[in-house]
């Protein structure tokens, strides 16, 4: 059967940084994030008896051979479950650059997941679709329910997945990515610099904080507290980049446009437009915002210098089946 | 009689960001410091039996009604070390804008303690100097020994003081201050940040990294070090800018210029140019170097936007009696 799939990235509210579990891909701590219903994965998955490998593209940018591997990885967990030996053909589409720092691997994780158990005719729970697809990437799992999630750290591969988790729907969330200019920086990636993280003397602390930060992020979307909300949003960035910071070697995600970006929602804060920043581990600003406010916070972000382009997203749905194949 | 005093500035190389007695001026934690050569205070005191309070002005600038009462309240000190209860004229000479965030009240109490002593006719030690200057402005104790100093964080007045430590001199260390443009971010003052520190979950493991960051300063100079000394440095910077970061309510004292600074070092860094950052509370990066790279790093730094100067020192002197009066 030939099965399509769309999946969102996501930005996580509440964050992590630090393996668990390497091989399971389990977390040090639960997280909590938003999908984004403007940068989407679309993937389809066929098994094909005449094939002798899978066949893996990137529709417009090709993957390398790392992530070829990956995928064809994927589609053994995949297989061992369904029962079957079969190789498959895999074209995937993003609707954003992959290399943009965009967590594509969330929403291709995801995608990818849903679609390749529906063509191996899995029927699996959205639970079941969480734990696989963070067996391909840790996000992954929060982009299949969507919507605002938790992803629960878990102690085993049956308890680490994510479900969505209610808020206010009269806040209107938006979040505006604001992507910086120059991204020239000595990159680390995500996976080296959370090797690191035990190296900061703040590490354990900074996971009880997380662990405390699901709780109260709950709390004030509960008690409809947007401000409070914000705080715990801002906490989180901190809480990630100060680990950061303080691992050896140092990692400094950040670039001025990043800060500028950060000074500038301080700045409106203070007269009286309630936005909120978190930045993933890059230079670029995840504004979290009401979309009351969409407008002005825009029009005084594109004030300042340095921004390639700011990307609105409303929330996304999760992972689901869609008609139109990619091949 | 009349006696003038020079002192300069300096820069925290291991810093403190909590108060451990607050009426005392006691650090929560021992800290380390370069003295500035050109940044200089020059303070002349003399005991006149016809006044009837003390007349204090700054050259050029004037002080504010709540830094002539520090300044009086300083007097006292004196005054109650020589049993005497005379008033006094003041004339202070900055050789930098006050309001520049360079630290006046560090080089501006070291030179008021040493010109007021003498005036008062007594004969304090080096130690008891830095003792007296730490009570009108804490990191002014280090500007007492001046030279790379460490100012013990102490359990007492008698024992919470600062004295040179040795440093390699074929380092021929410099300090480049570069002074961020935009300073209009709302400035939180350190003395309301340091109140805060404990409300980071960080604060207890903060201190402890403070105390052995001492040690390690003085093993990197010891065994000549100057890529484990940097490291110390930025560690530090990082120290304490997480610290503020992770305080209720969060401070964030850089700006983007700031952290295109740190970006331009690490990659300078690359290219085998070792110079190294740090930060107080405001969005100001002094950069340490050697004599050998100084062309070069101002070079490299003159091209990031934002910048306003750069300001070139070598390690000052301590606070010393100089022939010359302002008055």
């Amino acid at each position: 059967m030939k099965k399509t799939a769309k999946a969102h990235s996501n930005i996580a509210l509440v964050k992590y940084w630090g393996k668990g579990d390497e091989k399971l891909r389990l977390p040090v701590n639960s997280s909590a994030a938003i999908a984004l219903d403007n940068l989407t994965t679309t993937t389809t998955v066929e098994f094909q008896e005449n094939l002798t490998a899978d066949q893996v593209d990137l529709v417009g940018e090709g993957f390398e051979v790392g992530e070829v591997e990956k995928v064809s990885k994927h589609l053994d967990r995949v297989r061992l479950l369904a029962g079957i030996t079969t190789k498959a053909k895999v074209v995937s589409q993003n609707s954003f650059p992959k290399a943009a720092g965009m967590a594509s691997s969330a929403s291709g994780f995801a995608a990818l997941s849903a679609a390749a158990a529906a063509a191996a005719g899995l029927q699996l729970s959205e639970k079941e679709l969480s734990i696989l697809a963070r067996q391909g990437s840790g996000s992954a799992s929060r982009s299949v329910p969507g919507g605002v999630s938790v992803w629960h750290a878990g102690t085993s591969n049956e308890t680490s997945y994510a479900e969505q988790i209610e808020y206010p729907k009269d806040w209107d969330i938006r979040v505006l990515l604001v992507m910086a200019e120059d991204t020239s920086a000595k990159k680390v990636g995500s996976t080296e610099g959370m090797a690191l993280a035990t190296t900061s003397p703040y590490f354990q602390i900074a996971v009880r904080e997380a662990e405390a930060n699901i709780k109260k992020l709950q709390a004030s979307m509960g008690a409809g507290d947007w401000r409070a909300f914000g705080k715990v949003v801002e906490d989180e960035c901190f809480r990630l980049h100060t680990l950061c910071m303080t691992e050896t070697p140092n990692i400094l995600y950040w670039r001025g446009v990043t800060v500028e970006v950060f000074q500038k929602l301080l700045s409106l804060r203070e007269r009286g437009v309630m936005a909120f920043f978190t930045v993933d581990a890059g230079p670029h600003v995840h504004v979290v915002c009401q979309g009351k406010d969409v407008t002005r916070v825009k029009a005084e972000l594109e004030q300042l210098g340095g921004i390639k382009t700011i990307i609105e997203c409303g929330i996304g749905e999760g992972a689901r089946l869609v008609e139109q194949h990619l091949f």
